[in-house]
């Protein structure tokens, strides 16, 4: 069984990779960035290049599907990068294809507010994909970037589906009729998006689970085997969020970058304002197998296991990080 | 009499600013930005400083209401610095003020297109005003940096003068009964600017001219004349749009930016991709006589003459430069 998450942005370092090793993970999707501009994406994947060569023996580059089974077959985690915003881009259509050469695979169109690509999640009004956006869209699909619209608004979402001639991605992101939250996706979004061949990637991050951090494995497995009924057990894998030794000031830049003066509370609130803690089940690396172990209990299929933990998404990136 | 010019973005040269001079011109707002960062308009300014040093015996920097009289006084020009988009605060709220130290004293929400804070004329949808936009006007306000809304949409630059604390400014656009351009602004939107003691600056640029280049000095009064009954006569001057001296290559710049591999040919089409001709009576900077003496002929009292060409735009400057 091969296992890949949709979406991690950790604290990284060699506990974190070896917690990969031992968890089975093949293939994580990394956040790069979350409001960092080109020239600050730069920096962070020079990070990532530092890692890459000083911990070889737990990660590597992973730019295609045949990374992702060279990892599996070397015990290794491929690393996949992926940009939370499209900042990287900032008004420049010509950095999509570098963000590609540099090894970018996903990028969100918007982070929960509006974008010059598209609309987030938390804005009021949502005006679909704007006139840039549309452009961006068709370079994405030329290249081989993937769009992620995991923190973007309905509206626009339904709209990258339809613009796209390339299959997108929810990399992490639940359905609205488990939990109700500003971040998870209507059943017309996901029908869409399993329609059109997209993926979702499921969410650990409490505040998209129902029940938050107490929410039980049976409670999450029972949400995927209804997502798999609304959009079909091809399209879905996991995208935990997980944000591994990260501290609180983190999650403060993920709210409020530097578009505001005033502290935005996001997904928590004045009382709740840092990290929530995880629940006990899904707490780091090492616990895919809790997933694997939930997923069998339920009473899926050992083959819908496999696609669900890894098998959907690696087949995923065979068709979408290449050259159209 | 005192004359200003709302807008213009000339091809900056010894031989212009002897024709300010020539034409009585005591400041004019200057385009420094249309879609650059904020790296690239400090270039800009650094480039206009060294013109403030070269040519001090015709400009001076204009910051406030009384940089404008001192320049009336000396027969100068005082130069005001604006930008055309909100390029230069990037995503970055921080930035607003910094622009205002620069010498910034006017910023466009949006350019034609969909921008971090609200939406462009030439998007198929208006949301109106962002979470971050919403953000930024608070804190133009306080700096003393004026909204300016001459390239967006309907619904973003009503939204932009309720939630502006202090008046706002249209400094280049016409009224859409005049001649329907998408640039031109409704009715609804005038009514709203002038009761909420905002400025509009009328454009000669001769797209948003009913009959374009052929456009009659007579017509062009007529249609102040009529937007004054509209708005009140102490709302509304010249914002010229003037482009004296600049070459194609540069209306391209304005249109396409770097959001898109296509060309965008804005106003104009394929076979009418450049700068259109100025009409004969309003060629450059020499030529602010012929509207003092087409309003005149028209029949407006002298006094109104007088404030149309500049006497209102330096009562907004009074008001608008400094913090709140």
């Amino acid at each position: 069984m091969i296992i890949i998450d949709g979406c991690q942005y950790a604290n990284w370092s060699e506990q974190i990779f070896q917690e990969m090793k031992e968890g089975g993970v093949s293939a994580v999707h990394v956040t790069v960035t979350y409001h960092e501009d080109f020239r600050e994406t730069v920096e962070n994947i020079a990070d990532w290049n530092r890692l890459f060569e000083r911990f070889s023996n737990y990660i590597l580059p992973g730019r295609t599907a045949d990374d992702v089974r060279r990892a599996q077959k070397e015990q290794r985690t491929a690393i996949i990068f992926g940009f939370q915003n499209c900042s990287p881009i900032e008004d420049d259509i010509g950095l999509v294809e570098i963000c590609h050469q540099l090894g970018g695979r996903f990028m969100q169109l918007s982070y929960n507010n509006q974008s010059l690509l598209a609309t987030g999640c938390y804005e009021d009004n949502d005006p679909g994909i704007t006139r840039m956006g549309r452009q961006v869209i068709a370079e994405m699909n030329r290249v081989g970037l993937v769009v992620d619209m995991s923190h973007s608004a309905d509206r626009s979402t339904l709209d990258a589906i339809e613009i796209s001639k390339r299959p997108i991605a929810i990399t992490h992101a639940n359905p609205k009729f488990w939990h109700k939250a500003l971040r998870n996706k209507s059943d017309e979004v996901l029908k869409a998006l399993g329609q059109s061949g997209g993926m979702l990637g499921f969410s650990i991050y409490p505040h998209h689970l129902k029940g938050k951090s107490q929410c039980t494995i049976g409670s999450f497995c029972e949400m995927i085997a209804r997502t798999a009924e609304l959009m079909g057990v091809d399209n879905i894998g996991i995208g935990s969020d997980l944000c591994q030794g990260q501290s609180d000031s983190v999650v403060e830049w993920m709210r409020v970058g530097r578009w505001t003066k005033q502290i935005d509370y996001g997904e928590g609130s004045a009382s709740d304002a840092g990290f929530p803690p995880m629940p006990s089940w899904f707490c780091g690396n090492r616990d895919f197998g809790n997933l694997v172990k939930g997923l069998q209990d339920y009473g899926f299929l050992e083959e819908d296991v496999e696609k669900i933990m890894g098998g959907n998404w690696l087949a995923f990136f065979e068709k979408s990080f290449g050259p159209a």
